[in-house]
């Protein structure tokens, strides 16, 4: 060590023995903390792995004995009452695996194309049920925002066309709604893929219509909307859509009040998952049947309604553009999808309704 | 247990017995599994937490240290060699910290407004260095993979111009462009925000470059492009931009190959972490300075020169679409933002090497 001709020697010494005690302590001590989190990482991925094969193995139990208990029951080989009972108690089994702690270590749904396009190999798939349960409830609460945007947005374009504008719209509001529904749409579409990677049964098809409604808010963009002598003519299409969204936003808030509170009560009485929401837009035939069911099918045909008459304003040949024929096509598109959709989920409940009283009316001849 | 008329009341009553059995064996598996999550997840978020601690902890001690170990060197206390050894060491321990399994108990970036915008409230960290830097990986092929597009696209459309459609762009093949420009930097924003929160050292300014670059991908889409008698006038600006593109996309491709095989003996040098990226497309200026910072600083004069080409079409008044006034000054503030962090950039690497050859001068005259 040289000591050059500063201050005091044995001072400047003494300065570089603490701090040289002082660094090698630390650098040690990163070591350790670098062994210590390496064992840790491999002894959580190794009882992970454990935890994993156990969950598999019991989900798979469940599954066949539920299927062996139907099957016996049938047969003739248990009495009704007890193949009841014990089909109540394995329902109430698979519910601890699937909605509990356990849940984290069943194996998730692949991450699809769209989530990957957009983030990249990110796992969006959260460990602990209590954040699940929480992107759940933001999931919801942005539902609820954009549920009343839903209604305000287009009401008050229509109302400032008639006040205002003259009758014709000018293209920079319109253009501005269509950026809010891309947005909006995007940000659906990937939420709801995240909810159904996190253990949500959300049905594909209200995924997928999202990506249709995607699409649409892209091309409806590039739709030439300036005012023109006839405009009224014109922007028929712009007029019906605006009519369109406004249903929609009615019956997101009918389905956000009503439908979310039965959920509720299906999910504490262990019918419905913790994970579960309320299917997309015009799905909610779960609750409110006699209220939602009528107002669901007007908008499909009011739907199905706006697509053609675009198809019409495009073969009369008032507009010509491609992209009126694109968004016609896709409407009238969506629209038989969720009409099928929603008769799928009618007929699936009557099916089980009627399964039910089979069932009761069985038990109650033996 | 009432036997009801059937078959062989001993095989009914032997069934109904061994599937009781079974079925409670399996509640009781489900019951046990979810003991066992739970508690693991407690000691899991238990030891996480102490980790978290150790690791916060150290790296304040390792920051203390450097700063005192520089304070000390100046006034003389520490021989300047003995000061440099033990801020090498320091630089390994942070190191390691900074960079190994421990680097995931390192507090991370608050996820940011536009993360939460399109996903909720999902962590996007990951846990295990590996996934992270699968994740970088991704992003750079994903770079790679658009660097071609970016140079392929707008190529194939100004050929496409003069040889097939006779001087004017039809409307849907730029459109396309522009939609396909709009996902691909939603893609790379959502993408460097990820990188960001899993502690890469990514440059603020470029991941706002690209929200600007979205932003006016989403208003160009607006932008009435269609072939008109006088379409080579108003088509200017396309015809720039385009041509701006290009460049672009050799700037990219020219990064891709020299920069990160630069950043990557940075990297096995301790002086780079394994999660730094390449910075956006125009703050490269750490390789070969002398290939990159004229095409750099040549990119970024054309994107002004456009900008201000675009005003003057708008303020002349050949297009007075605000769409045309929005994009110019976009493209010169993107122009003088680009412009003023590739100098910061710069500056500080003279500072550095400045202060570098002061050390060494310094040490000499000792």
């Amino acid at each position: 060590m040289d000591v050059d001709g500063g201050g005091g020697g044995a001072a400047q010494e003494e300065a570089e023995r603490r701090m040289e005690g002082e660094v090698r302590r630390a650098v040690e001590e990163a070591k350790e903390l670098q062994d210590a989190a390496a064992t840790r990482v491999a002894a959580a991925s190794g009882e992970e792995q454990s935890m994993r094969q156990r969950t598999v193995a019991l989900d798979s139990t469940i599954r066949r004995l539920r299927a062996s208990v139907g099957a016996q029951a049938v047969g003739g080989l248990l009495d009704p009452k007890v193949a009841e009972r014990l089909e109540e108690e394995l329902q109430r089994a698979r519910c601890i695996v699937a909605d509990g702690d356990a849940s984290s270590f069943l194996p998730s749904k692949a991450q699809g194309g769209f989530v990957r396009m957009f983030l990249g190999p990110i796992n969006v798939r959260a460990s602990r049920k209590e954040v699940q349960l929480k992107v759940k409830e933001e999931y919801n609460s942005y539902r609820d925002r954009t549920a009343l945007l839903f209604l305000i947005f287009p009401s008050a374009l229509l109302v400032l066309r008639s006040w205002l504008w003259d009758g014709c719209f000018p293209a920079f509001p319109v253009q501005l709604y269509q950026a809010w529904l891309l947005l909006l749409y995007t940000g659906l579409a990937l939420r709801e893929n995240i909810l159904s990677i996190n253990g949500s049964d959300i049905r594909p098809w209200w995924i997928y219509h999202h990506y249709c409604a995607m699409i649409m808010a892209l091309v409806s963009l590039t739709w030439e909307i300036k005012g023109q002598p006839n405009c009224a003519q014109k922007q028929r299409g712009v007029q019906l859509f605006l009519q369109w969204a406004i249903m929609q936003g009615v019956a997101m808030l009918l389905q956000n009040r009503y439908q979310r509170q039965r959920l509720y009560t299906r999910i504490a009485l262990g019918k419905a998952k913790r994970m579960d929401v309320v299917w997309g837009e015009t799905a909610g035939v779960d609750g409110q049947l006699w209220l939602l069911c009528p107002i669901l099918f007007i908008m499909q045909g009011f739907e199905a309604y706006v697509g053609f008459l675009l198809l019409q304003t495009a073969l009369v040949g008032v507009t010509s553009e491609w992209q009126v024929i694109f968004c016609g096509i896709l409407l009238v598109l969506m629209a038989v999808g969720n009409f099928a959709n929603t008769v799928q989920t009618l007929l699936a409940k009557s099916r089980f309704k009627a399964k039910m009283k089979r069932t009761k009316g069985k038990q109650e001849l033996d």
